[in-house]
């Protein structure tokens, strides 16, 4: 997927209270490692990915993790949701701190972090909290945590490392479905609809995109789905994913109705080779932005380079997009554990596109795909 | 709903361009009159009411809808969703602009809205992009819409308050449905499903919320559904809502499973009472408190003003949860075209809670219900 990043949320990952209290110590540390004073974890992928806990919604009424180095975490919550947060699977780990409609949350925030120093507040934070916090805060600065904690999330444990496989496999098992299904006659919206029950039928809790690029529409790489009906002879780019026990899919294949053409076939060829030579660059040491140029130079060295107008790829976990970024510029090295998409694309404004997705795992010595099914093009009916 | 505000999305609502571009120079004008240099929107409710643009997830990549009084409107977009952006019903009201993967799209913000001033930035714009802005904007200051410009989308016109209605119509045809079905034996989840349900058949694209508060559940006032088999003798909140044709609903009903006691019958009574009185306060000129005030009197006077421990009430538009809020020390005075909820409660731990809630709008002379169901107690099966 080239662009959405829904919040986490179905069922929980399957973890401790112990996991969760490792995740929060290591994020403390890594947080004074960075010459951090905390961090304030705002509902979203950083807040169930430390607690287990997903508020009913995010909202105007303030519900933040406080992590201080040395300190026990604090869950800062409405009185409201006290009772859902109670619940929540890493709540043995942290002490709540309820406020009522009325008294100053950011008060009682401000309370637990102290009154200076640099703090990591997640990326989707509401504005209006974090005005909220400097505010009462003026002497504190904050810093968003994709700049001053980028890789919290980014290296997976072995268990994360498991529910990704699983979930990749259980996209695959959707592409091996949806190949069988009738495509010419029929609408992209109805190729997504039996996209999507496929991913749940195997075991996904929650479905986040079923892209549907269809001829023309294959183009724009942030296409949904729409109304238009397949035609024979059309390439068409499928790209889906969701939430599998937590933890996130997020495939691409493009196939084709009927024979392609001569053209069709070698931007294909041509995508599959940046796909493949993008995957071959990971191994641990490696710059992300490795990634993207190896990936992009296939597709520069065939002239199309000014069609492929993305990155080449995102970080996945208890999201569907999160950091390491596979792009020029991005300096971070790849880690053991770290988890992300490769996904060249070529895009023929009013014509065609194409992309090919795999989620790829860092292992010892290199690449690992958690998406198995062939990248060949696959022609369907 | 007393907890969750969910981002606009489905289907959007009938609004043609001119009436975007009413709303946008409505917006910059009051801006202007709030002594703010321009307004920040983040995709959202804010976003969706001004340019009728959802862009299809929110994420890292900054979509802003820059105002600044006596300039165009500009759409600043990552280029990958231009397309979609293009296609928007408010987008003949305003300029694109457009970034590429690379280019910081901060720089591109601040060249459009200048180099200070006080800014009214949307309350969930990621605090990401706030602290991304603020960096490029050293010299501006910003404040969260709620804070700047809090009615900016509170007093609603005609067509809204008509499309309001009939979202509250709708949810009254789901209430008057489902006190038909059977409760005792059957679990929360599946009468939340049921009240899905008939959300989206009597019109609803979207459902936000089915609380079902059964017995001891409905002691807590943020319950949604849970796996508890309802029984005869229970006490059962029921509180849902979503949205039609752009614009919320948002209803409770306080439903009893067979006889109730004399204490369950006196508890209903006094939050009807107090709903009624919280109603009756509602006209142009006083101020949201007075609406708690008039509802926290009831239940404070009757001695269960502890178990009262939420506000009063929401507004409700293009999202089920905005402001004005009728809590104590909101000294806004009513306006005619303002909609929101009055929803008193009375929650007794470990055994069962009571809350009724409509939908008000002010008019010239008073309050107008926009839910019409009895607010008596309903005996169900």
């Amino acid at each position: 997927m080239t662009g959405t990043a829904p919040l986490a949320g179905g069922t929980p990952a399957p973890f401790t209270a112990d996991d969760y209290r490792v995740r929060m110590e290591r994020a403390a540390r890594s947080a004074a490692d960075a010459g951090l004073a905390g961090l304030v974890v705002a509902p979203g992928p950083d807040m169930v990915w430390l607690t287990g806990y997903t508020p009913p919604a995010d909202t105007e009424r303030l519900t933040a993790l406080v992590l201080v180095p040395g300190q026990q975490p604090v869950l800062v919550v409405p009185t409201l949701e006290a009772p859902d947060a109670r619940k929540a699977a890493g709540a043995p780990g942290m002490s709540l701190r309820d406020w009522t409609d009325g008294v100053d949350p950011y008060a009682v925030a401000a309370g637990l972090v102290g009154g200076d120093g640099r703090f990591g507040i997640s990326d989707n934070a509401w504005a209006m909290h974090l005005l909220g916090l400097q505010k009462v805060l003026p002497e504190a600065c904050f810093a968003s945590l994709t700049d001053a904690l980028p890789m919290l999330r980014a290296v997976k444990d072995a268990a994360e490392l498991e529910l990704l496989a699983a979930a990749g496999a259980a996209a695959d098992q959707a592409f091996e479905e949806i190949r069988k299904v009738p495509f010419a006659g029929r609408r992209e919206s109805d190729i997504g609809r039996d996209l999507a029950d496929l991913l749940l039928r195997f075991g996904h809790s929650q479905v986040d995109f079923t892209v549907v690029g269809s001829g023309p529409n294959g183009a724009d790489p942030h296409h949904e789905v729409g109304d238009r009906v397949i035609q024979r002879g059309d390439m068409v780019v499928l790209d889906f994913g969701g939430l599998k026990d937590g933890y996130g899919s997020d495939t691409t294949r493009t196939v084709h109705v009927g024979e392609p053409t001569d053209e069709e076939r070698r931007v294909h060829d041509i995508v599959r080779a940046a796909q493949e030579a993008g995957f071959r660059a990971v191994r641990p040491g490696v710059a992300c932005q490795e990634v993207d140029r190896a990936a992009r130079a296939v597709i520069d060295d065939a002239g199309y380079g000014e069609y492929f107008i993305h990155r080449t790829g995102h970080g996945i976990g208890v999201t569907t997009h999160e950091p390491p970024y596979m792009i020029e510029g991005e300096e971070q090295l790849l880690v053991p554990g770290m988890c992300f998409s490769v996904e060249p694309g070529i895009y023929l404004p009013g014509r065609f596109g194409v992309r090919i997705e795999d989620i790829v795992t860092v292992a010892e010595d290199g690449g690992r795909r958690l998406n198995n099914t062939t990248r060949e093009m696959v022609i369907v009916d």
